[in-house]
């Protein structure tokens, strides 16, 4: 396994490979790793021939006021960590690298990034998108496979890759949680023991939502009040939002007929957590 | 040659191309060949092994004021010009294969597209860097070749290519001119025979400039009023902007130190046409 540096030598790599025939898979990610992440690895590794992740912390889809300097880092750790499921090429590139002074230009998806994290991180999915697009140039997949933890960042960059003519294929691999439940994340270290309690409403609503569903309750209203409730009820939390969405348009939806997603953004003391339920599928937890 | 109507088609061909070897020029054009579209089309054909050109009248870089409808096409005539320069494949999508339903990914290259015709057309260079951006998904070029004459949309792509790490060489081609000097443009056909006259304005008033500049003169407001001057002498004009502009950042210099460009937008009749210099290089006519 190898790190590289440049967006230039992760082409020629790429070039290499392509020229060789093998497909390459790409993971991209912030580093940190848990559990989630080695799970997209290696759902990366079975789907092609050669396996590249990225590690970069993107300073373009932080706002001013959110955790970028503080967001948790470790690459001695990750690398052994990658190294163990078998990655084979990790691209960490720094910042100048990545936006050299007189950097200008934005990828932009308009329509389903204009609700729930896109009302409470106006600029986060510009970040995202744009990144991934300057990743997708220098990595030169042919499979990317991400999280469906971050729901609607998902769709985002399915839309986009579509949109675009990107030719990759994009997979979406369900979330990764604790044996209690709570979703995988890098942020969940940021929380105390009595926080760590509280967080466990978040998963355990969607339970409660997919019960209700299960029953025939298809009224999104229906559900989501309960949910806001349950969530309420526990100490140190504050609602984002709590929504039903269409998971095509990522616009709210009255009431559940084509697939719809329960999409939860929740404050547990100082760390803004999500989680999503997608109505009917599995919730393995 | 072949004509391609779909992306998936011509990412099939552009990855056979690659799988052996083979170098891919791309030529994006709207159509309606002139001189300098075969120009850029040669200039395509020696740089690599294969020349890919698309034919496509973008609706995104159009305004709903503007000339969209009734751009002139000729996909016929356009034919028998490129197989005559060596072309290989034409790529002509319909709009539906490149906007379908649903569509609202866009590319935005902020600083060098403010200024000039970023001023007069708002959301031009929003389509130009979208449309590109899929098309290089879609051809997957290894060259692709732009004229100077749109200077302001040359240095934007360049910017957006680099900034958004495309593995792509962007050559940027001197402006092709009629016998007499006016730059080729497929709207020059709009122009009645007394425009047609005042239109050699455009390009006698960049002679004039040279010479000031060759002269020693340095003061861009010096060169700017007799060229505003000599160009509103002359009936049917109507100045959109003449300006100096430092060639990296597009924005005016009022004193020319580094490189620049006197870049000139004049509408003669119901004709907008545009034209350029950049200081000190050679002016060919």
């Amino acid at each position: 396994m190898q790190i590289l540096r440049t967006a230039k030598e992760m082409q020629a790599v790429a070039d290499q490979q392509r020229r060789q025939g093998r497909r390459i898979a790409f993971v991209p990610t912030m580093g940190y790793f848990h559990a989630g992440h080695l799970n997209l690895m290696r759902v990366g590794r079975k789907v092609a021939d050669c396996l590249v992740i990225s590690i970069y912390v993107n300073p373009t889809q932080f706002a001013p006021t959110e955790d970028f300097a503080s967001y948790p880092r470790d690459l001695e750790r990750d690398r052994g960590l990658a190294e163990g499921v078998g990655v084979d090429w990790i691209f960490s590139p720094a910042d100048r690298e990545m936006y050299p002074e007189g950097y200008q230009t934005y990828v932009e998806v308009e329509g389903v990034t204009r609700n729930l994290c896109g009302i409470s991180r106006p600029r986060f999915f510009r970040g995202v998108t744009t990144v991934c697009t300057k990743l997708f140039h220098i990595v030169k997949p042919h499979v990317t496979v991400f999280g469906r933890k971050d729901f609607q960042q998902y769709v985002t960059i399915t839309r986009m890759v579509r949109d675009l003519n990107m030719d990759i294929e994009v997979v979406g691999v369900q979330t990764t949680r604790e044996p209690d439940g709570l979703a995988m994340s890098s942020r969940n270290v940021y929380l105390k023991p009595q926080e760590r309690e509280s967080a466990l409403s978040l998963s355990r609503s969607l339970r409660l939502a997919q019960g209700l569903y299960e029953g025939g309750e298809r009224e999104a209203e229906a559900i989501l009040a309960p949910v806001r409730t349950y969530i309420a009820s526990h100490p140190h939390t504050e609602i984002d939002y709590v929504r039903v969405c269409d998971t095509a348009t990522m616009t709210d939806v009255a009431r559940i007929e084509d697939e719809a997603v329960l999409a939860l953004a929740v404050r547990v003391g100082k760390t803004r957590l999500i989680d999503n339920h997608v109505f009917g599928e599995p919730l393995e937890m």
